[in-house]
């Protein structure tokens, strides 16, 4: 296993954020991912960085300071802290998160509360957000079990168990296997991603309408110049990343003012800490006017009412139902993985890296083409295995994308 | 095992730094801890803590950055980093540390390379050090397993059962049992720990002198108007606090240029990652002019030649033989345990609260005193089954201390 977890880490120094000679890293890591932090640390030395600095973070602590603390406590921001995000952008950093929230933990923190704490900080290190979105450095994302989160995920076994099942599914989702090169496979299914993305910037669709049988019928407007993007990116150097291991979803910039229709969650919404279930959403001139969740609806109103743009969309992404993450049928309870085995939407920011011209755009430019803003971007899953997707060209005519939830184009 | 770690937890808190009302308290933990931190930071919180930060460290991944970064960044010290430490200063926040140190882990680093590196950053934060070694706070220190220490410590083991063993060893050491009080206990430890010091005292010793079958034979003068300390001490407003739990040492201040003879080390000591074994120092007028070791003889030259002060005494401590920790055989690889199953000495800075008026003195008064300035402290253990301590009275006058390692006096 430690092998694995050595192909694993070198996934995500050298597919994932691909160090540069001499670059600064940084990883946030929770303290339980010691084991692979360290390796991640190791290899990125070994590829040639320059300085790698880790941010160990806990969520049970976390929680502790959300129950225990005022909210204006929660609130302050010292200002060393914002010249340590500062010191990140101006050394141009390569970003590694290690993403293993527990689902569920927050469910007895009042979310207003939350979200006033997130609206402050967001606010503080804005600058830092657009660093990290507009792709002027390479980022990535990899997932790491901790022992509350394999529980949740397989509550029937024991601790142990559930662990080292959840981590053999997260390497096999990220196509790290024995005896075989991981940054090759990576390499190769990010070739077959972008060859999909051509196709479908060839098409250059004004809209998109799903339909299942959960109730789903939601048309989303495509912003003009939108570009279909997923898998590899590439900063504004030219240097090639992969944002999110694993990924298998291909995905573009909605116009934020011509979503109509209801839409329907299909699988659970992990939003800080709380598990949103059977939710609805419906949207008129682009806007939510309507909602309703089975289980914590707060949860989802907090999102919702985040900010003046939290109430629309920001991205809209296809995934075949057919993919591996699909196939392994476990609900990993984590948007990493569940948003790869599912169409998706995402309430918030949009991507500008999803419209041609984006990097000579203000943000008032953006907005006006129709792309969102926001301080948040939360993914929510809606794919069926029923799922059909029609485009409409710009033209009027009608192509079937997906039927029964995969691509037919 | 859970609620014993609560109990430990508590006693840190509670006993260790006492927190109180609203308070800020600063947690440093090793990331493998994260169990005992949450434990700490609830506690604190339920005692009343106004803001807990945790910042947790690995210490492979420090060897990982030792091993490849130059010693240029490594040195780096940014600003930021600087005013995080300012803010604790200025919110006189409580420190609490716990204590993992993996022996022999840095044994592959050249000793001057991390020298450098150390000096570097104290001389950056060394405002930080006045406020912790001048008891303007409250300091906690209690350790707690990570594997590769419970392997070092244990290793015919397997790798769980030295780490409970660990665990229980230093949860025995530290008073914490099953169904009692551990913050009761501990306190009326630390009162026994207080009239021993009344007697040492009154006695009013000019100087020390041990002697043992090592070969040591040593003469410590103390400086005028020593204070014996140990066990609980008191901030400047009056607030009782343990520095270190586990404790059973006495220690004073030694006058910096009275010190003559030789001794011989009885356990090894763990030096910024190297176990330094068998060694030997010998002083004229106060000051290290020979020393030898049969193992990291570098490292213990890093030690004596770190700073014109290390070369000096800052502390001389008396230890029971027949302590719990003693009694317990066990070598903890770790000085916090180590230098309470034996009279020991340190090389460095002095600990002003060993001196009458300390408060109101200037460093330069300080020295001129006999107490050593130093950017370092380290703790090396000397004390035997046989050893020997007569003291001096101001009159000449000599009256036995301890006797086969035990206090007779």
């Amino acid at each position: 296993m430690k092998e694995l977890l050595r192909e694993y880490a070198r996934l995500s120094v050298k597919s994932g954020v691909n160090v540069q000679k001499g670059q600064m890293v940084v990883i946030n890591s929770p303290a339980e991912c010691v084991e692979l932090t360290r390796l991640i640390v190791e290899e990125a030395y070994l590829a040639g960085a320059g300085d790698v600095r880790v941010n160990f973070t806990d969520d049970i602590i976390s929680h502790h300071k959300y129950q225990y603390q005022t909210v204006e406590k929660l609130m302050e921001f010292p200002n060393w802290m914002i010249d340590k995000y500062q010191e990140i952008v101006d050394n141009k950093a390569a970003l590694i998160e290690i993403s293993a929230p527990t689902p569920g933990l927050m469910k007895d923190i009042d979310p207003k509360k939350m979200q006033q704490v997130q609206i402050a900080s967001m606010q503080k290190i804005k600058f830092f957000r657009t660093y990290q979105m507009s792709d002027e450095c390479q980022w990535n994302i990899v997932a790491m079990p901790t022992h509350a989160w394999a529980s949740a995920v397989f509550p029937d076994l024991s601790k142990e168990e559930a662990y080292t099942k959840l981590l053999e599914a997260i390497l096999s989702a990220c196509r790290v296997q024995e005896g075989k090169s991981s940054v090759e496979a990576w390499d190769a299914h990010m070739d077959t991603l972008a060859s999909h993305n051509q196709i479908m910037n060839e098409y250059n669709f004004r809209s998109l309408h799903f339909t299942n049988s959960l109730g789903t019928d939601l048309t989303v407007g495509l912003v003009k110049d939108h570009i279909w993007a997923g898998g590899a990116e590439y900063t504004g150097k030219g240097v090639r990343f992969s944002p999110n291991i694993p990924t298998e979803e291909m995905f573009t910039m909605p116009h934020r003012l011509e979503v109509e229709g209801t839409v329907y969650s299909s699988k659970p919404l992990n939003y800080s800490g709380n598990l949103i279930k059977d939710f609805m959403l419906r949207f008129e001139k682009g806007k939510v006017v309507e909602f309703h969740a089975a289980e914590a609806e707060e949860a989802l109103r907090s999102l919702v009412e985040f900010d003046e743009g939290s109430c629309y969309l920001g991205e809209v992404a296809l995934v075949p139902y057919d993919s591996p993450i699909s196939n392994s049928g476990i609900l990993f309870l984590n948007t990493l993985f569940d948003e790869n085995a599912s169409c998706h939407l995402a309430l918030g920011r949009c991507y500008p890296m999803n419209i041609q011209g984006a990097l000579s755009m203000s943000e008032e430019e953006l907005l006006s083409k129709g792309g969102n803003q926001s301080m948040t971007h939360v993914d929510f899953m809606f794919g069926t295995s029923d799922m059909k997707v029609v485009g409409i060209t710009q033209e009027g005519q009608e192509i079937v994308v997906m039927e029964n939830g995969n691509f037919v184009i």
